[in-house]
């Protein structure tokens, strides 16, 4: 009988593990998700700012995996897990598996002060990336209507929390969007006047990357209009204004777009498992791995990506980030496929291929090890890796067109307030 | 001191009165929308189907009306009207006119049962055809997860209610989806199983064409594997069922998910106009309109669009069809400078260019008066007609690289289920 292999995850990690069981006749694979896509989450940001649209970096998971016939997609949650029994629970149904490789992920995390999530909605999701579209969206909206000229200065302020890639893109793309794309398309205020305040609770941006390329983000976004504050952390979120301290002094600045691109989480599925293996949580809540990636005393269980904590070569765990999760998606397939075989293929490591984050229209920074780069041609390699990976994963040719289309005409036009108070 | 026109809707009539009235410096114009957005109506049973992203068929109307300095946009919501002071009513605020031009539209009718709103969504705005697609891309995963038969046979069964273009092109679209794009995408069960039921009251498809075209229509559909039943009467929507009656029998079709393409009616800004102007509304809430599409009484309110009843060519009442209400945005914004100049450009009078509905991939009918085509020939000209409007418009060129690639790889790419449940 061939062996059931169930993915939970159809994010980085899960699908590059499925496609490199895709094949295997021995295997009988089933890929579980909440969601029915796949999710490019490095780009998330571009729908949240309207260059892109949701169906650009998102790809249905059925039909990237469909020319394997020994996988199986199944929409659904995951709601429990018997490990003596090899046994997941679904909301609707179980499945018994003989190897369960789990990489769900990670979610936003408000230091505890989950009320604030309210206010500062946080990037994980396609609709997370729509809230805060809409909210980016409607504050220039409001701005144009309000004849109160206090509430129009809080309109015209956005405050980015976290100096992480995450909130260095959002930052950079919402001071070029107020200050570029939208130029004249207003009547009682200037766009250009708009703030963006970005909010750092360390002494640098991008803290895993060295200290020349933090300085060239810093100064790459205060060249774009947005203005950086590090050494800032954030005390209260409330609707209309932020509390922070600073150099121990306590700030206040209004706003009513405030963005959340501080903590991550790990999925609730962590908790899961560690109560029915009884493994250690992070504080995290990421599941603590051996260095093939499994449970301990659970060779047949796998955690892997963002929910993963992985720390065997005394650097502490790795960082949350796709190229990770890829690694080890890969990793976790040629282990079972050795396994098979009677073999072993000793411990995961990862190789370090280098950071990039983009800052604006045509500039970004690059760290590949053996050489550092920033503005325009870190740029281009921030497009070549991006693009090529999402031509060759689903032939995503589109985005590329879109891309240059906004590119030269400096659009967005994916400027959509959709939702809620729709 | 400049002429103040107040613009009441961004769609085809309000929009194309406004780029009419653009760069006139003797008037002050604003447009006033409850979404930021102008929507290509006539394109969104693709996005309901996953063919286009939203962001493809929706502009921004800041983005389309810049260019104009006499225009300012305002995304606000109509509340009331007192017609006797020429002030309209916003949520936040009221607006002072010397005309008004109201294009508000239509929305989903139900003949009275708004309960089967629930049951069978409508199609007008994005976030409806987000639902549809939800509910279509839902249907396909729960027939793939589901171990009961009878079920999973009334989740692959789709029941679209009401025969004219948005029915036929919902039920053709649906029918493609099934038996070609998800092709090999499942394991439980073989999607060109799935059965499209598409349900008319009257006695053929298409009622305004002529009867040789809606054979066409029909045959088109049957080829692609849908099912047509016409003089078939829908009697309840419930959960998984639609009870109907045909040739004077009751019918049962059990079904997971139904799509209303049959009733529209007026929005509810009708009746605050007849409140304030006691203007005359017909059966379906629409203003009855003068010849010169004002308001009995109310030579400065124009109605025009989904919104009004014209009759002034003794054959009944326009349809609500973007080309009317495009013809009629026009004509306001004429009738308005010639009115400045103390002119009188006479009557509004329609220009019936034809009607086009698309059955599928790569068919169509085409009704143009002077000529009828169908199948291919009338499928170039449906594409052609809408991608030039697309490009003038808005420069979507994008679109038709999307469209290009649809066609080629028969993928639909925008199949997400995004929204409620996520």
């Amino acid at each position: 009988m061939a062996e059931r292999v169930v993915i939970v995850g159809g994010g980085f990690g899960g699908l590059y593990a499925a496609q490199k069981l895709g094949g295997a006749s021995s295997l009988e694979v089933t890929l579980v998700d909440r969601r029915n896509f796949h999710l490019f989450q490095p780009l998330l940001y571009q729908v949240a700012t309207g260059g892109l649209s949701p169906g650009d970096i998102a790809s249905p998971l059925r039909s990237v995996l469909k020319k394997y016939r020994n996988i199986s997609v199944l929409q659904a949650e995951v709601v429990g897990l018997h490990a003596a029994e090899r046994r997941l629970e679904l909301t609707d149904g179980a499945l018994q598996y003989d190897t369960l490789i789990i990489a769900a992920g990670s979610q936003p995390y408000y230091f505890g002060r989950d009320e604030w999530a309210e206010q500062a909605p946080g990037l994980k999701s396609i609709e997370d990336a729509l809230e805060m579209r809409r909210r980016i969206l409607s504050a220039f909206e409001r701005a144009e209507r309000t004849t109160d000229e206090c509430e129009r200065r809080a309109l015209m302020r956005f405050v980015v929390i976290g100096g992480g890639p995450t909130g260095v893109e959002l930052a950079g793309t919402l001071a070029e969007l107020a200050h570029n794309s939208l130029k004249g398309e207003f009547r009682h205020f200037d766009p250009s006047a708009v703030e963006v305040l970005l909010l750092e609770g360390g002494d640098r941006l991008l803290p895993p990357y060295p200290s020349s390329l933090s300085d060239r983000a810093r100064r790459g976004l205060e060249k774009l209009g947005a203005e950086v504050q590090t050494g800032s952390r954030v005390k209260e979120i409330e609707e209309g204004r932020v509390v922070y301290e600073r150099d121990g002094r306590e700030e206040v600045t209004e706003s009513y777009t405030v963005l959340w691109g501080a903590g991550m989480q790990a999925s609730p599925l962590g908790k899961i498992i560690a109560e029915s293996t009884g493994v250690e949580l992070d504080r995290g809540g990421r599941v603590v791995v051996e260095s093939d990636l499994s449970v301990a005393g659970h060779r047949e269980i796998l955690v892997l990506g963002d929910l993963a904590h992985f720390a065997h070569q005394g650097e502490g765990p790795l960082p949350g980030i796709a190229p990770v999760a890829m690694q080890q998606g890969r990793y976790a397939a040629r282990l079972l496929k050795a396994r098979l075989k009677g073999k072993d293929p000793g411990a995961f490591r990862y190789l370090d291929k280098g950071n990039l984050a983009v800052i604006g229209r045509h500039a970004a920074v690059a760290d590949m090890g053996f050489i550092r780069m920033w503005g325009f041609p870190a740029w281009l390699i921030w497009l070549f890796v991006h693009i090529a990976y999402l031509i060759e994963f689903d032939n995503k040719v589109m985005v590329l067109f879109q891309w240059a289309w906004n590119y030269f005409t400096r659009k967005r036009g994916a400027r959509l307030i959709t939702g809620r108070d729709a």
